[in-house]
């Protein structure tokens, strides 16, 4: 995710170099044949290029809403799993402990317990996180088994879908806790509903991960700005060069604002683009590292320990 | 559902190729007419159509945005039948076993009712696409039977809507595991929640599937872009003619820009309407084959099965 | 809820013959006073008509998707019935059976127990229908009662609210059941979530009968339809006349043109005041008749039943 | 709510009376100075007037469909208030009796309490309408005090928030039910949901009712639709006055349909207006008078009562 | 948030002034340079201009839109705050009491545990409040500590998250509860879920806070305000030029008709950029420090207090 207020000229610029530097060579391209070379024939009415123009600014609305849709749905899934992450923590801290009349373990083996269930929480964040950005093969060895026990670890990493056979061990775990009258049948059936909602916030977020905006209206989408501004230049040249203050010359006049209005209309498409895929590891991504930091603070300082990682700063205005 | 960043342009040529070779037509008759013919009566002011074309323009706005709705709810169904399946799933695992005080049942016996109840949540998944498609009669066989016992699979197959049957037997288990002691009366309610979901998302597709966007809203937005169609050339001609730089072939400029303005009008109505009906076994569909397979692939990895399907690849960009 | 893909003729004849006709003879009417009779002080100006043209574009758009919003709503409600029908039946079969430690009841009137159950749900969603649709006095007696006790049935026909009344007796009898044993309480509080699940459906349905689209939103739509027709001849007609080819008759050609979009104007508003009120028992309504007798189906077949009636089917590309 | 399909024109003369009016002013002086006084300088070219309408339309679009939202959020309030008290309604009945194993208090004293929650349930509504009007200390005494035992109305009438002591009370009288073995603890917890349900719905009306459209969207909405009107004749003026049918008197004609456009842009802006606070007591209100009763009807049938109050009708077309 | 209905005009002023300031020097110079300097290729056609005003005014639509649902979301987030403190209340004075069957304690003692979970139901507002202003460290001690034991507050004030702290106390408390036979289990869950109720919506107002609207776009929409309104006077200079009534002084007339102009535009933005973040402690904030003295109130009052804080009242139309 970008943070910087205004983004800096550099991002500016490639973003939309490419398309600057083609419309710029187009343009000219146009003037120098209509103007120098007089070729008139190239010359087209406004009116069909206007109502183009409107059509299409509609239709890239349209899209950027869809793409902007995208984005904030995958940051609210990604708050959710802040929320919920919050609440098995605290629900894990108050239904796991001995019931008065079962055998009371010792407060050593409680206080692992709970250390394990939220632990293993922070590994899920983790694993989803690398398994949204396909980096688990990657990363998982620092980012995700410190979390675990050691078997538990290298067998998750392996499966198609390690995240889903964590919460599969939580509920697991869940179960043994309740064979030895640590946890209520009650409290059990209320922690699974946790497991619930993580499984759903996973589910979201693959469900944006392999469903890209439907490339039929991305596609067209791109197609028709670049059709738009083809055809711009022909629809403007003859205005421009009806203009008489310049001379012959007036008519070069055209490239600069041609192309401004080109690259209004590809900026709006581009950005929509920007946001369409939130899990790309990009800088306009769902900051996911930092979440999953943030979360870890969050547990481990519920779990009362004091050496704390840091947060996650933005790097170069980026906070991936 | 077309998976390729850029749509290759045959699939673009299907989409449009009979506007175009209409369009192209029409407007070439019109210039026939008012060029070599002189039948100038044929020219009106531009004034109407370009108000004509902004309020065509909105109206395929609103209705590209309605289809795509339809299709993203669609895509969402199958979302929640993801995760509700793996919910389903890693609820059975820890809910149905023996409870100390009962006669603990052979864990041979346990395994088998958990591949059971899992076996049939894969059955309804493919059921409801099958359902959905209108394939059951031709497909049942392949790809439901085998998660089936076999005379439940016999039964099913003929009733008027086999994925409610099958979710009905999946009550009607819990209901035995709670007369046999190997659920608790707390923990069928709560699994019998799953079952909610699971006909909730089934009851979504079907809605979906059985209620067409409104006919009247759809068959004006084809008709207006066809109205449109008719009237741009009528518009542009003497403006094209207007201009001297070709002399009298001037006027044959017209054909290619408006067939242009045309086409970028008849495809945002195409492409709306490709995603209104996200459940007709075409190349715009919801995946939903890939998306069963995959819940397969899930539910038996967590059975601990090793000899596994592989997943649904596209086919020519496309993903069923 | 008109069914076939693409409208007949008659039915845009309809829908919109008034406005046409009306059209049609002011149109003439300004032709005849601005040609023959040379009343040139007609002509206004194109700049504030094209104008209002597209606020009134926007206007109508806005209304376009408020109408829609409230058919789509219409059809999830019943949609939810459709599903809650369902999983009624399924908890209902099985929650409702005895239980182990009690008296068992015979298994014949543990059946008509479930049938009972089954049968008055068929009968409230009937009951809803009629009251939707203001039929309950004519249609109560066929569509309803067979479906209950016949004292029962007498008895709600005439109270102000007959569905509440339907999903009150069910409460009662869950009550029963709990005190005769065949129920435990658990699953009685979880039957009575499912009636709220319902008295939510009925109660969307009564709120969208009973609030129309604010009156000063939809008629203002309506007018400014009418005024933006009427001004729009006085604003083309000018331009129209300028032209020459047809000499004096030119003018003339002004009235189809004028007229078309008039008619598109008029149409999208009248596309959207079609599906502002999904339950008149009109052609455009959500088709509760056919969905009732789905959940008839649905739930008869589940109770064993094998006489069947038939699937509603669209008359005339009706289904009602 | 205004109910008649067609506002009155009465009705729509007090909406814009005062706008047409001052419109009317203005745009006769533009045309003193411009035509008879011969001040040219007044006119400007129609472009910037053109792209003005065009971004104002587009603002209060925006803007008419958040006050919709409003409006319509508020009755989906009162939506849920119907069902919700009605389900309270149908949970009392069936949920509070005596237990089997307890003393049984006589029939007539669980009627007495059955017909106590239901009651308090009427006053609470009819309490939170005085609420959101600001008129408890005008009409508590007729509209809710009936409803409530003597002391408990004197009490929470003088309360800073009165319905919210209601739900306190009913939460109280739950307590001691279940105190009294009335009640199970179930039942209770399942009962207290209710209550949220409603204490929700409650706070969504006051959040409505408290946060209004944010001042700096809503004001320069109103601002920018008169700075158009100003601007509009000035635009208009050269166009109509360089029409020569009627010679010097042909600008005069402007005023009418620059009046006409400036009305219309008005108009979406004051319709939009009222129904941006939907609990006004105001003629586009929520009809809340109208639901209390309509809810006080169903509530008191349930409970046997055959002499109910009617139900309010619409007065002059409003219904409050 | 701004609470006058219309905005005075010192605030229109501070929102505007820079830009307007600027937009006036510039158009300025633009007629400086074309009029009396005569350099008439500072002249570019409309057409190009028109184009994109329209492309900019549906992009700064788009935004406002955005922003507007992030103030929305954030106001809904608090009303559930308020909601949900009352119902915490609520539960809390009728689920926390002596069982029949235990010791009963000491009724002040019970007063005295409703007063402490109500208390730090308060102290848990404040401290959001405080968070999300970044204003924990100053202002803590007033606003937050008087509602705690002191030691908790103290240990509290210097965690990374204060409010997930306490939120943490309380379902500590709640556990203690349940060990001293106060609570049951099931009630105890049942709290537990409000604050869920709590932390998620205290996770969707971090959520706003820690996620600007995503740059790329607020950005943009800036610049193009910004190139819009450089390139407005290049297209109107001539239009103005023209127009004779005024001679050689007739173009100075553009400025303030172009300023309008760019001044309208640049008001949308600015008004869609200050609801963009709702916690930022300026005028147009979520009003927060309102909203937790009402909660306060309220949850004193019903603790039976007499002694009330006073509302907070707008200081110069903003209530904070």
């Amino acid at each position: 995710m970008y943070v910087r207020k205004n983004l800096r000229w550099n991002v500016v610029w490639q973003l939309t170099r490419r398309s600057l530097f083609l419309f710029t060579i187009y343009n000219t391209a146009v003037c120098f044949l209509y103007g120098p070379l007089n070729i008139h024939w190239l010359d087209i009415p406004w009116q069909p290029v206007a109502l183009l123009g409107t059509a299409v600014a509609f239709y890239i609305g349209f899209k950027s809403n869809g793409s902007y849709d995208r984005f904030w749905e995958g940051r609210q899934l990604w708050g959710t799993i802040v929320n919920t992450s919050r609440f098995w923590a605290i629900r894990a801290f108050d239904y796991v402990h001995a019931t008065p009349d079962e055998v009371t373990p010792e407060a050593d083996d409680i206080s692992e317990l709970h250390r394990r269930l939220l632990y293993r929480q922070i590994a899920w964040c983790n694993a989803l996180r690398l398994h949204l950005r396909r980096q688990t093969a990657a990363q998982w060895d620092t980012e995700v088994a410190p979390f675990l026990p050691p078997e538990e670890a290298a067998t998750a990493k392996v499966l198609s879908n390690p995240p889903t056979h964590l919460l599969r061990r939580q509920s697991i775990e869940l179960r043994e806790l309740f064979q030895r009258g640590l946890l209520t049948e009650f409290r059990q059936v209320a922690l699974m509903r946790t497991i619930q909602d993580l499984l759903n916030a996973q589910g979201g977020c693959e469900r944006i991960k392999n469903t890209p905006f439907p490339r039929q209206y991305a596609y067209f989408s791109f197609i028709f700005v670049w059709v738009f501004a083809a055809v711009l230049p022909l629809g403007l040249v003859e205005e421009f060069d009806s203009r008489m203050a310049l001379g012959q010359y007036h008519v070069w006049l055209m490239v600069p604002f041609s192309v401004l209005v080109s690259w209004v209309f590809n900026v709006i498409e581009v950005v929509g683009h920007t946001s369409e895929n939130p899990f790309e590891n990009d800088i306009y991504d769902v900051p996911m590292t930092a979440i999953c930091r943030s979360i870890e603070i969050d547990l481990r300082e519920l779990l009362g320990e004091t050496e704390l990682p840091s947060k996650i700063e933005a790097v170069d205005d980026v906070l991936y």
